[in-house]
């Protein structure tokens, strides 16, 4: 069984991550935090509020987004200790052992308002908040060794099991918002108690044939709302539906339980959603759902740039996903959408200095036309165009700050004979008497020198899906997407990934992207922005022999400089078709990067003629 | 002072009008009154309804649907006389005559409803249903002779002068929807009562101004809707906003009243606008309002096409200003913009065979992404991809139905002097002892053969801003887009106009079009169609020397064949830039025959290299 090796036997030494980290440490997790006690979600944890108190009631969710801070604090905590976090946590962490009900059940909102109505409402994220819980205590407990939430959470898992399995007397089946299928099987890692990996099983088996949560009437419905992932036995799944990071949760937990339970049915529909994704339902920036109208996947091809939804959350979810996968079957295309949304479409969601976030990413903003309606009578929905400290639903900040934090977690796995180098870090790692060490200036530079020393009889290094020339200084052998290389004790090795700025076209069914191309420079997307490069970016277009020109690291990784043409400006609107173009030099920064200095135009698809 | 000529003077012999009269008087005017009928909108006029009734009560714009469908009967009848229509337009009047009340008031909504709540709802259509009533039975009247229905509206006309302006008794001051200012123009030309004219300018003058209406403090809100055209005074405009529909209707009333007046400011005011939407917010088919949420104008630019809202009653409605410009300053680009409404973002409001209508005027359809969120949480909003035969707000079928019965008013002008042809059909005219007779087959053809007898000095012809190239047989002087020629008793004119087909570009800043080009030949503007072509429109390039073949009259005027190039299918989501291309055949056909085969993608703005 190949399982991937835990983010605290790593160090991130230096570089692109180190960095990355360093920010979050310095100044994400104060800032969600300052936010988070503004917006009232750690006094939540009092239980304190009452009918009739001025601010409105603790809502339903608030417990999941202190419950991923206090995760983010874990993984901090695990790679160095942090005084003043740890007790925020613990006081965090004490609230909610003390306000959980005799039966160990926690939910700061519900046990203010409607304590009657707990396991009423599938919608209500209850399970979700609970799952939330149990990741936080696991990840708390490792970090710390501080038992009390892990046990609290447990009593609390031992009750879910009892209303919704043993009993089956809550309203519904499953969780409304899967979450708590995934944390179960970390609950089962974290104790070895096998009765909540068969809890976790149980949803999915449960999940979309139980009566209960969908009546075979409403199944057959055309309306059907597809939003809970109630369409159809997961195991029968071709295509992924709904509601994205419910749809994206969901899968992790299926894969988590196909490689507990070797279950090939499951993992095949696993694999089979993995391709509907990435095949035809995935922005080149590694974003997932199309639109804001229940946050939804849509059809295939359907890749509307200005609209994107893309939330934050749903990038994350996909690595999450694909990181299981590498387990499942070794094939480098796990590796790479990994990697398509570490350096993209998760990273867009923060600012440059890791205190505001987008919850939104589209792939194009265009400021002009973005508040074009009478207010009175409502707007389209764009997304907006400057990141904010916090949302009204945050759930994207605190999942930023605990991925970033413990993202050395996707770069390896390994099984009996073999390690697996899935991404590329600056890091030392010590893990079950084996030591992996990386040089490397990824992803400003392509050249990774490997270190490894061990029992292991091979390492397979992923060579990167946009990668057509590499060269290794060990005899290899190619396979579905990794480099095998046998090892005999100490080996040195060297990688190196030639990095050429790429064009890219979209598949001919994305209408968005029609006769435009993409930037990129090994996994990083470029992007234009109008600070850089003025008015009408939609308009300027490249020639099909771009050269490109590495220039300055403003934004970490080299921003690129290239020749374009603008048409000239007119009077008219409408004109003839030749038309004169201006030569101008064009600089385009890493897509992570845009909306850090104001607003202004933003494109990836450009115009290539 | 210039007058257009009434189209009653004009009879069209031949050629594209002359058809689609023929479908209008044979299906569109039949299949209005059936749809109106089953939807109860002619029952409504016997005021029978009562609370409890199983039908919902009649709505507070029925009346306009019902009166623009007796305006259109006026204008079939003025040309040819049809007993049956007359009879159903005969019975519908006795009903509102026998249903005013005393004092002359009209409404079929709030005479069963809400009496007490007459005029205390700004919203809510009422004068809006009365301009109509009044324009209907001013058309009725000049058709049939019979009076009692103008005798009747004029008896509503001196109840609303009596609430409005001399009591000012009712809870606001102006039309909330606009269409009783140009009602009362030509109430007041029917009648000779300059009371009508004056209360025309009561409204216009009160407009934006009054307190009534909205309070200072809500005209300085950042958030003010301009929907209903209050955020200034009317002679202060310089861009369009709100409502699309109301502010063209206003702005025709407020045309009508600056040639009245002789108003050099309020004439001022509606030049400003009418360049505001030609240089800046209208489509390429003279389609306006660019969004569904409020029907409105946004900001300069925005014209996006598959969402384009460009609703079919905001074309005409532009058309019917353009017209009134015409006799404001003699300058081609009104007619212009006529032309340009009446062959393409009119037309398309209706199908081929004259029975089924969209309200919505998309310049591109993308059928596979138009139903694409999850129906459980709301979809974005798209237009229908085919022609429906009745909306439950149906202001835009019999709008058609009168628009086109009454087309050739749009074709002359004259004042002391001058004869001013503005557009071109084939037809003769008898008008004030001056004859004009036009052999022509446009817009298939350029050629039109104008013969002109009567006292005037001159004739003034619009040669069309799409045209380059033009040959005359009479010596002529060009001024502001007119060819003026001197007559001499019976004259007879042979013009050309050059009709190559050509590709047009938009200003950059509509970034939607960039990098794509429109078809057009003469006045008509060119799409692809699914049907013909294939899928992926959007991603079919022509060339920029490309050739254009006229071939088949399917829909009227020749369509076009030229050779473009789509990129090969993949199974990829993103690929290498340099693809390869397949070389079809495509066909155009003119925009306003799309959707009368099936839905299919649609595309009027196509990508060229």
């Amino acid at each position: 069984m190949i399982k991937n090796i835990p983010f605290s036997s790593i160090t991130i030494n230096d570089g692109f991550w180190k960095q990355k980290q360093k920010m979050v440490r310095e100044n994400t997790v104060y800032a969600v935090y300052d936010r988070f006690q503004d917006t009232g979600r750690f006094a939540a944890l009092e239980c304190k509020w009452k009918e009739g108190d001025p601010d409105t009631a603790p809502h339903i969710y608030w417990d999941s987004d202190v419950a991923k801070w206090i995760e983010g604090v874990a993984y901090l905590t695990a790679l160095e200790k942090c005084e003043e976090l740890e007790k925020i946590a613990d006081e965090a962490i004490e609230n909610i052992i003390k306000n959980s009900d005799e039966h160990g059940y926690f939910n700061s909102h519900y046990l203010v308002t409607e304590q009657d109505k707990r396991f009423t409402n599938r919608m209500c994220h209850e399970l979700y908040c609970a799952g939330h819980l149990i990741e936080a205590a696991v990840a708390y407990y490792d970090a710390t060794g501080k038992d009390a939430f892990l046990k609290a959470m447990c009593r609390f898992a031992d009750y879910i099991e009892q209303v919704f399995k043993v009993e089956n007397s809550a309203a519904f089946t499953t969780p409304g918002h899967p979450e708590l299928e995934l944390a179960l099987v970390r609950l089962y890692h974290a104790t070895g108690e096998k009765r909540y990996l068969e809890l976790s099983k149980y949803f999915i088996d449960e999940h979309g044939t139980n009566d209960k949560d969908i009546t075979p009437e409403q199944k057959l419905q055309k309306d059907f709302p597809s939003y809970n992932q109630d369409e159809m036995p997961l195991r029968e799944r071709v295509e992924v539906k709904g509601h994205c990071v419910r749809a994206l949760y969901l899968l992790c937990g299926m894969a988590d339980l196909a490689l507990e339970y070797e279950d090939k049915e499951l993992a095949a529909a696993c694999e089979r959603c993995f391709d509907n994704i990435v095949y035809k339902r995935m922005y080149i920036t590694g974003g997932v759902g199309s639109t804001h109208a229940g946050e939804t996947f849509t059809v295939d091809y359907h890749l509307p740039n200005r609209t994107a939804y893309a939330e934050t959350c749903a990038a994350i979810s996909l690595a999450m996903f694909a990181g299981r996968m590498q387990c499942l079957r070794t094939d480098g295309r796990f590796g790479d959408i990994v990697e398509r949304v570490l350096y993209n479409g998760m990273l867009s969601g923060i600012s440059m200095d890791g205190r505001s976030f987008f919850y939104e990413n589209p792939l194009e903003i265009d400021p002009d036309f973005n508040d074009v309606t009478n207010p009175y009578w409502g707007k389209e929905h764009y997304p907006i165009t400057q990141r904010k400290e916090v949302f009204d639903c945050s759930c994207c900040p605190p999942n930023l700050l605990r991925f970033i934090s413990s993202v050395a977690g996707y770069l390896y796995s390994c099984d009996e004979d073999t390690v697996y180098i899935h991404q590329f870090m600056d890091s030392e790692t010590d893990y079950q008497g084996m030591r992996i060490t990386q040089k490397t200036k990824y992803p400003s530079e392509g050249e990774i020198q490997i270190h490894l020393y061990g029992d292991k009889k091979y390492v397979a290094i992923r060579i990167p899906g946009w990668c057509k020339d590499f060269s290794l200084d060990q005899p290899y052998e190619l396979k579905d997407g990794y480099a095998y290389i046998s090892l005999h004790g100490e080996t040195q090795i060297t990688l190196n990934l030639q990095m050429p700025v790429t064009m890219l076209a979209a598949n001919r069914r994305v209408h968005d992207n029609a006769g435009r191309i993409a930037v990129m420079r090994g996994p990083v997307v470029y992007c234009l922005e109008g600070v850089d490069n003025g008015e009408d970016l939609r308009s300027i277009h490249i020639p099909e022999d771009a050269e490109f020109v590495l220039t300055d690291n403003e934004f970490m990784v080299p921003s690129l400089q290239t020749k374009g043409y603008r048409p000239a400006g007119s009077e008219q609107l409408y004109l003839p078709a030749k038309q004169c173009y201006e030569e101008i030099s064009l600089r385009l920064i890493p897509y992570y990067a845009f909306a850090n200095r104001g607003a202004s135009e933003m494109l990836v698809w450009i115009l290539q003629k």
